[in-house]
């Protein structure tokens, strides 16, 4: 039966509102107390250990990739294996399959509760490149800090903007960020301190499931094959740095100390039914960028909420959906290859912060606080920028008939700035 | 006896101007015919295989490194490690040592012209940075494209402006470059075409060889460290594709489509007697990024010459040095890490195109023809910027007393872009 069947159910008791039924399996890697770390797909509130299933035979015995800190073997395999695989694990979940239901012994070992495991990177990044494909958040930005009668720069209407980031800092969801320390300007004079302007970005992101070859661009109607799936990202970065140091280069060491992707990858087998057309572009981009299909963009409703330090109670800052987004995954990919670049397996290419219109749609502290200039309020508290203890998550899902398609969550704490003195 | 001493002679045969006396011993990897990838030194027009020479217990029997595609697992030993490893092999090499010189049988496998192997990428990159640290260089960018009165950006003598560049797409000496295809301005408008501009820009880098934690910044007096040894690079460069795309996030598919490095990787401490100070820095930077020895710069001489399609003959038209650059080696990693971004083994750091005052030491052809106006003779023939079938050529070594410690080459030829229609 297709895996994305909204009338499969589980023998794994799945809450109404979880975002891991039976339809959605993204994958993850997971240690236990300080055992090894293996492959997992996410189902109800538990992981289900792949490497057990897989030394068992329950998977394609003629694969072993799942025994592995990170997806990359497995997502080696390609679209067709993705695929084969997925409908294995679809199949032997459901509440009216005995061979791994039955198998109690089994299932104690391979299907253990999330809570009592350690959610881990689930890939090994390659390269991770950070586009800026939202045109209400490249037009707030650029109301901001360029010129407010013509935000947006000649060239984002033509290309998908983006730039290299870096791939060594980038942490799984619950990792703590340290404030950093950074050159600000006070004034027109750079100081050296902690960053006062600490921000989140509300991104998406996905991870390449397929080498390419370098000199050989990939077509916008070939870039579904070289996308595996999709995590949820928090593109933090230092406003008062990023000021400072982004002319004429880039923004560089105000966000490489970090950047949190959530642990589980939804893979776009699972969102396929969630696929919808992109906005209308005007200008029409060159050829090479053309997208023919009207499935460019997936309906993904995502959302940012802030725990002030020392509280619990988390406030919704931000909602705002994927689909928003001007340039779609498979124009990314174009662009990024059109001069020759090879893409790897498990690079990471990221959407940049996903806003919409309306203020309530905005996905980052630069812009709800307006430069700073208008505090918005978090429960009893108000904030411009992130604080020592504040608690960022963010989260997205789709929505389908009875059940969601969600991403889990990407959480991280701000730590105090490190005494450097 | 120090491996540096310039008395030290091998029993192979070493031109008296070959950048590989026994002094140098750089580190790479080949592979001869279709057999597999293994790590080696070069001496005169050697190679020798210290896969071969560990396995037969010539080196330290207790680690196992050099049977491998990359030189990673060996960096990962650290700084002591690589020294006792080059103590041996200068002992193993040199003329009155006669355990491998009598070895007839095995220096039969293990010492192999460099002709007859192929050179491999000598490491695995994981993040490649690329720093903007020739204030020359600087400059000239800035008068061409900024203003002629005011050329360099404000955070310049602050900070060693620096952006994230594409690790998948580095690759080694004697590959050939294909011409890329993007968007290019003419006059005010973007049509997508093969580059016109393509230009080399020559850079000295290093590779980092050890980890580093995350949010721990690492101090300018503890990074060398973390620098395993230095290769010359050439970083392609689109100047027409850049110009259009980078504002304001920064270089991106203008540079990713490739970068050239040298096949051997000169290590540090086959630098060592070559260090030398830099030139005064005013203003005088914030104390994270204090230098306080006198040895923070290498004299290291560069040069880049150019054989024009279909000839075989070079013109040299640069001639650099790379102890003219402004900010160090060790204050790039300071500066890289101030944020809490964490380096690993096998990063690699370029410096940015290394310029002098005087023409003749431009290290660009958009410097060199200043911006195309200016086309600069190259045998009997002219050039603005690289025409297809070109071949470009960097060397830099090191003058000792009778001895070169050198790079050995950075060369690629410009094949004609693809057809994508």
């Amino acid at each position: 039966m297709d895996p994305n069947n909204p009338k499969l159910t589980s023998f794994v008791a799945v809450a109404p509102d979880s975002p891991f039924p039976i339809q959605n399996l993204p994958y993850g890697v997971f240690r236990k107390n300080e055992g090894s770390s293996h492959c997992a797909c996410a189902i109800g509130d538990f992981v289900l250990d792949l490497s057990l299933l897989e030394e068992e035979g329950y998977l394609d015995p003629k694969v072993h990739v799942f025994n592995s800190p990170s997806l990359n073997n497995f997502i080696r395999q390609g679209r067709r294996f993705w695929q084969s695989t997925r409908q294995k694990i679809s199949e032997l979940l459901r509440h009216d399959t005995p061979s791994l239901r039955d198998n109690k012994n089994l299932l104690q070992k391979c299907l253990l509760p999330q809570r009592d495991v350690t959610l881990l990177r689930p890939v090994d990044i390659g390269d991770y490149t950070d586009f800026y494909s939202s045109q209400e958040h490249a037009t707030n930005i650029g109301m901001m800090v360029r010129d407010p009668k013509n935000p947006l720069p000649a060239n984002w209407k033509h290309l998908p903007v983006g730039y290299h980031g870096r791939a060594s800092s980038v942490v799984v969801s619950e990792t703590p960020v340290l404030r950093p320390w950074g050159q600000l300007l006070e004034g027109e004079n750079p100081v050296f301190a902690p960053s006062k302007r600490l921000d989140f970005e509300l991104e998406l992101a996905f991870i390449i499931g397929k080498d390419s070859e370098q000199g050989t661009p990939i077509r916008v109607e070939d870039a579904d094959d070289y996308i595996f799936g999709f995590v949820l990202m928090n593109d933090w970065t230092a406003r008062d740095v990023q000021r400072w140091e982004y002319v004429p280069l880039g923004p560089f060491v105000s966000k490489s100390f970090a950047t949190s992707i959530s642990a589980w990858i939804v893979s776009c087998d699972a969102l396929q039914p969630f696929r919808t057309k992109g906005p209308e572009q005007a200008p029409k981009p060159f050829p090479y960028l053309a997208e023919r299909a009207l499935d460019s963009h997936y309906d993904i409703a995502l959302e940012v909420s802030i725990a002030p330090a020392g509280q619990s109670k988390e406030t919704r800052v931000s909602r705002s959906n994927s689909k928003l987004l001007y340039w779609s995954p498979r124009q990314q990919i174009a662009h990024h290859t059109i001069t020759g670049c090879n893409l790897r397996v498990g690079d990471l290419m990221a959407s940049g912060t996903i806003s919409g219109k309306d203020k309530e749609s905005f996905g980052s502290l630069m812009e709800l606080s307006w430069n700073g200039t208008q505090p918005i309020a978090i429960g009893s508290e108000t904030r411009t920028f992130l604080q020592d203890g504040d608690s960022v998550t963010m989260r997205g899902f789709c929505q389908g008939a009875g059940y969601k398609i969600g991403f889990g969550e990407v959480r991280g704490k701000i730590l105090h700035a490190k005494n450097l003195h």
